[in-house]
């Protein structure tokens, strides 16, 4: 390949005569304008010049690469030629800048809480409105939270705890906790690492991290990233052409990854409106991770990366799935025990209760909720647990309380997702080994107070899950009543300061 | 008729010596003064001028022609002796007006709410006052939404939805959507095309709109408005006259209308008060769209308009219905098993469950819960779904996802009123043809992620009904507690900062 | 009786030398000092002046001719010896003033929640706090009105309701409505007419008042204001000292009262702390209604005025009662199946269902909720509705429709006390006719909307009453994800004003 | 032991040199630096200085004597050496004083909630953090007091309750009210006396007051406070060494302590954020108050003086306690009928039903829920109430009429731990005498409207506790609708204006 210099690129700025630089190489994109699923108008913004840094959060590096036939890729260009640009700061990026530096010293961060109230401020609007954004009225992602807690504590007391133990074993393979790293997309809109954080604090603290198919950084990025022997799991959304998933798929098992989490929710990726109102897709900076992608307009990030996901998917496809890997496999997004049961039938290894964070069906109950009704229908077919298949719960986990609850009610594991996500948007790998500690912390002593030296001592009478199914709705406010009706207030200081 | 001047038309402004002009006609309303529904003070105030522009709104076209005498039709004003009035806005008006200009793009709307959030401002106060309110503490029109959201779904996985279809056939008409759009009153209150806005949005998306008695447009212009062969339903309040409800429904049915619904929850109209606050009748602007009626004062405009409503309304009426029509007849408003057996007895074709919006008895259930019962109770007539019998549900919907929930439960359709109308008050004919699209896509997705191909597919498994009974009231709250207990933060910046 | 002028008057102020002028009678009170309820610093603010101004409000008229013997009537104020003081209105007195000319007119007024708005405004700060409190914290009052609104109708239609009746019977007298006005002490506090205001509306609407023990104005100057004929029920505080109850009662009798309703849930009266936080007795301004009175400081109007209640009365009195009159004798204040039992067993003619406004004991149910177990219970000593034995409710009703609630459930009347008090707060007696209207008005809206004739019609399955024994508690709030998530927006205008 | 000079000790600065000054006597602390509970920084600050101020409100007055070896005991400060600092008052102080000068007066407070009113205004921060806080979601604390809140009254009437009598015993110990002050640690952040306050307002009106083990004022302190003959129980967090435990056990038995109440619930003490936040130990003011103490940095207080608990404390030392003690032995902070149960077969005299004050583990249920089952269980021992076993209960108690809700579900007698507290807090002993005095207020009075004469006819059939367990989760905040939906308002006044 030719080196060129930035004046001979700058030349081919035309709608039929487009070229662009990532990563230092020149590429002619006119052909390929029609087909980004990003739209054409972001790619033309930047025909002539160097695209790098609007192509780097959302794309993993190869795509480009991947994407484009070989004659497409033209050269390198010349470094010599590249005129230092002084980066101008927006006014947003500065105060950005600002926030990150008066962020709370990590030492105050207390509890996975804090993690989300910093990114939320310090995260870019757009990468806060991707990551926290739910499905329609977004009522499931704060059912999931809000099903933790109308389960209550039964504490046993006067049992020794001076030792308690919280380690596990999740398909085999040890975690230093019984919580593993969820998948969540585009980490780099987050932090210039994007999945890396997860990936080597894991590694420091013996935890298991599922890989996103929609990861910023590339699955071979990722495992580079890994220590040796480390185990992971690898999150499927399955492709419309079977051929690259099963490329991915053997590839991935080649690389030693332990477990094959298939999702089953996600036909098509839900409307999720804070993320519409950014209108990502509008400014052109589609995402592209896979082929055969087909983008509608004006519906955000999430649905700009997701069109090559297959929604023929089907019971019919599982057989399949076990003759291209000897992987666990585990469908995740099981949420009645009718389908519990078909999975137990159909021979996968274990299923995930989740609504994918609130993100698709809205007003789906909670994991937590159908854990009870599956785990009862699951002891038809043999003694719980069952050491054959593993139910796990997602979606709304903030503390080791929740996790502790799960267990007691029958899970195997949980998996946190926002969680650690936000831990590395704020704080980098630092944070989200902040967060296995805060964990840690919380397991110690909730399983002392509990009563519970060791995750088989949970049992379902350490907890009260009778108002699990309850979802009330109130009687509307009576407003005219609460309108004249005044509240009783305590004594008051002498100068009737408000205090 | 003769050709008159304005002059000559201003020499008869006493109240003894009445002449108004509408529509470039002219009318000796002398003797009518003391019969018009909304008092003589209004029409006196346009005594000897033109009266068009109060009278437009809230009169259908021919109100005024239907109702005069042919004696009292004077002449035609001529329009040589018009003085081109430069009209001052209202600083109201102003402010209405740079609202509108202001409006989010129709791009930027995304779901039903949407609509309601703009006409909630560039609505006029009392526009807004008589669409928006319902009655008493306006508690039913608040349960009506929260029906929906205590039920949730059950969605099944692994189904292959590459093809979702939600067209559906009602009364025997094609519709590609399982909604109607329910009749609304004086829907030029809110946009000078009024009910036109629907019925043209209607016919591009097949979908069936039900035509107000109270319309601001005359059911023939909106007949008119519609293409050969769309299918229309009636909406019919009954009136004490029952030969002007004969020629009511028989011109209806002539002019190709497909289904009659018959109110039934409302022999008299709620008291709603905020429509009541706003005073409509005192200052004059009171409406007369058919005859008969005998109007209190100071009861806004639902009651102005509707006192030709009969009250003696009853089950002995429906085999007259089935005498002079043909139509299939629908009883809108019924509330409970043992009247929708009484109607499935008497032979009509099926029922609206339906509380009216919350606009008549408040603190009905809604139409949702209802369903639930009424349901059980036609199922010992016979399979559900039973084709002699429709079952719908209005009141509340905003999401396709609570359409869905209703069909999984067992209604044949589900009719939006207020959804559409605020669509096209704030966007007009383009906002109603949004809103069919906004609820397609929702369609589209909420059935690939519930795992149903086609309508048929709800089922009542895919919802979890059990917490729609539950009406509860909490304890009130303990105000000294709550006023001394310090909530929780989460780290804080740096500075300080509020962020 | 002497004629003195104000300057003999003048010259006894001492406190062993204390006369005092009330409505241009002197007084002799040295002796007297000491045992005045509301202790005698307040009577020596006044020595040797004018008290009638104090006096007045919390005094029946004859309170100080009854309590001082003859001796102590010194003689008549000569007239032309009174200075005319230019009163200086207070502040806050003149801030009243302007309030009560800014009054919302009287037609604006559409239902009973709007007098206590306004009450609450032009009240004097301490007649809100002794009308508006109740018990500890308040838990009970709220419950009241909830309770109401946890009860759903299930409306009947196609009833011919050209016609309906709301008018009855109460204990064999005939009511336009099936209200009474309930017993409120201390009319005074609130207007200068106090009682009277009820008195003179219920005699021009055919509504029966219940005269509180506690009345401002005294029994005979209601009596004497009653048109011949009107019905009037008495309710009682029962005495330590029995006969001066026997002589209240069977004066009542002679004068035509028709129903005696004794309450039985105040032995002590409650601590209603708004109340006390008024500090009204520090002020001196107790109040003294019967004699035997024992005031504690500190404990607001409240205790200061009910000290002569007896503590002791219990079922062995109730032969007793019988025995003084032949009224028909009603207990008020019954809260359980087992006491109205006890109740009918000793052979009273009816039972109140109330816990008096909320102002007693707190947390206690509302006499709602108590009314389906209390009919099921009587429902064993034979049919119910039974003639010989009344059921009321009072507490928290503020529509047509509540009372609706009630007699569908069983009850024979509703009673309404501080709705009626606050209308004649703000408007006097034409306050009070308008709520009458007002509740005419939604009866006639609400039986014609229930499909109900006749109170007869009222059935209990026209209500849904399942749950009105529900009494949840929240999970309290989860304050730090609360403070994380964020809410969802709909779509903003263009200049991204707050709207 | 000699007599030094200021400037003598001030020569003694260097961390391998270091006197200070406790109670004017002179400490080497040098090696004792790396033992201090709370680290050395805060030592070194006072490194040849007086450190009393900042050492008191932390530790028993002994503990430097108790802990250092006699030959680091130096000598007496030389008074005459003294310099007379002028203390400067923080800004903090400063604003604390003049609130304090500011508080309501005494006759002002009418209920325990205006304590903790004045007190959250009035204490240091460091000092409300650590009194007010619970562990994690602080969701339990709040569930404390909302448990009471479900419990509704059915009172009697027309019972003779001229004398009311609420008196009780407990544990063989005479008491005025069915109510004893709970422990609660380190007294003195809050007020120079410390717990000496709750001591002498128990002897004047005989309430019974129990010694934590983690009081700020020494156990003989206490002891030495008490009148003759005036009862108290002792409550014990179990030390890891033994020998000390028993040593402590001894000696309150000795002295005259008529129970102990062994924490069960506290094998570590919970993660409270609010005390964690303050960073307590940051600031080096750790508080040592036993032995064998191994602190933990940044986690408050509560850690910081905790460390020397045993968590190994099983049923198999209940035999050793009862071998080294006659004293009567209550388990506190027992939650299941299962370990209440195990509590009676093992022969203790009774249970506290608590869950730390919401300290430990967070979603466990009220102690008040847990009555109504663990009194169930109970009942399979025998009748109850049980004369040889007590059933206490704490957290959330605010009124006496929580109490008597307790008291009439079984429990024998209640504790109140934070409402003593705070009124000394706010006023010293005098507000502790005033929280008696109001409580047997409230006692008299609710015990009357009950229709209970002595807490023996109390009766279960008093309240209905049918909502006890009840813990919904309401659906989450449909957030679009609410933001749309107008709520009604009452009439306006004329000018408008907000009132």
């Amino acid at each position: 390949m030719s080196m060129l210099s930035t004046t001979a690129v700058a030349s081919h700025s035309a709608r039929n005569d487009c070229w662009i630089i990532v990563h230092g190489k020149v590429y002619d994109v006119t052909d390929f304008l029609d087909e980004h699923p990003g739209g054409s108008k972001i790619i033309l913004k930047y025909a002539g010049k160097d695209a790098t840094e609007a192509y780097e959060p959302i794309h993993p590096p190869n795509a480009i690469i991947d994407n484009l036939p070989l004659e497409k890729h033209i050269g390198t260009v010349d470094p010599s030629t590249v005129v230092k640009v002084v980066k101008q700061l927006t006014e947003e990026e500065k105060r950005r800048q600002a926030l990150l530096a008066n962020r709370p010293s990590l030492d105050e961060i207390i509890n996975l809480h804090d993690f989300e109230a910093v990114a939320k401020v310090v995260l870019p609007d757009k990468a806060w409105a991707y990551y926290s954004s739910a499905s329609d009225d977004e009522i499931t992602i704060r059912e999931n939270r809000a099903a933790f807690q109308r389960v209550w504590f039964r504490p046993r007391v006067l049992r020794d705890v001076s030792v308690v133990d919280w380690s596990t074993t999740i398909l085999g393979q040890k975690s230093s906790l019984p919580v593993y790293i969820s998948a969540t997309a585009l980490g780099k809109l987050g932090h210039p690492d994007g999945e890396l954080n997860l990936t080597r604090a894991a590694a420091k603290h013996n935890v298991i991290q599922m890989i996103p198919t929609l990861a910023s950084c590339s699955f071979d990025e990722i495992l580079d990233a890994a220590q040796p022997g480390q185990p992971l799991f690898l999150q499927l959304y399955v492709n419309r052409d079977r051929s690259i998933t099963k490329k991915y798929v053997q590839h991935a098992e080649k690389r030693g990854v332990k477990g094959l989490f298939i999702t089953v929710d996600a036909p098509q990726l839900g409307r999720r409106e804070k993320d519409m109102r950014m209108k990502f897709v509008d400014d052109g900076a589609g995402a592209k991770v896979q082929e055969n992608m087909k983008v509608k307009k004006d519906e955000g990030v999430a649905r700009a990366i997701s069109s090559f996901i297959d929604p023929s998917l089907c019971w019919d496809d599982i057989p399949w799935f076990r003759s291209i890997t000897k992987m666990p496999i585990i469908l995740k997004g099981v949420a009645t025990p009718e389908d519990a049961l078909l999975a137990y039938d159909a021979g996968v290894q274990g299923i995930v209760l989740s609504n994918h964070g609130g993100r698709q069906l809205d007003t789906s109950r909670s994991g937590l909720e159908n854990l009870i009704d599956i785990v009862a229908a699951l002891k038809t077919r043999g003694p719980w647990p069952n050491p054959k298949f593993s139910v796990f719960v997602d979606g709304g986990v903030r503390r080791a309380s929740d996790v502790l609850k799960a267990l007691a009610l029958g899970a195997t594991a949980v998996g946190i997702g926002r969680g650690f996500l936000y831990a590395f948007c704020a704080y980098g790998q630092e944070g989200v080994e902040k967060a296995f500690r805060i964990l840690g912390d919380e397991f110690e002593m909730n399983m002392r107070l509990l009563g519970a030296r060791t995750l088989k001592e949970l049992t379902p009478d350490m907890v009260d899950a009778s108002a699990l199914h309850s979802h009330v709705g109130l009687t509307p406010n009576d407003n005219l009543y609460s309108s004249v009706y005044q509240p009783l207030r305590t004594a008051q200081f002498k100068d009737g300061a408000k205090l």
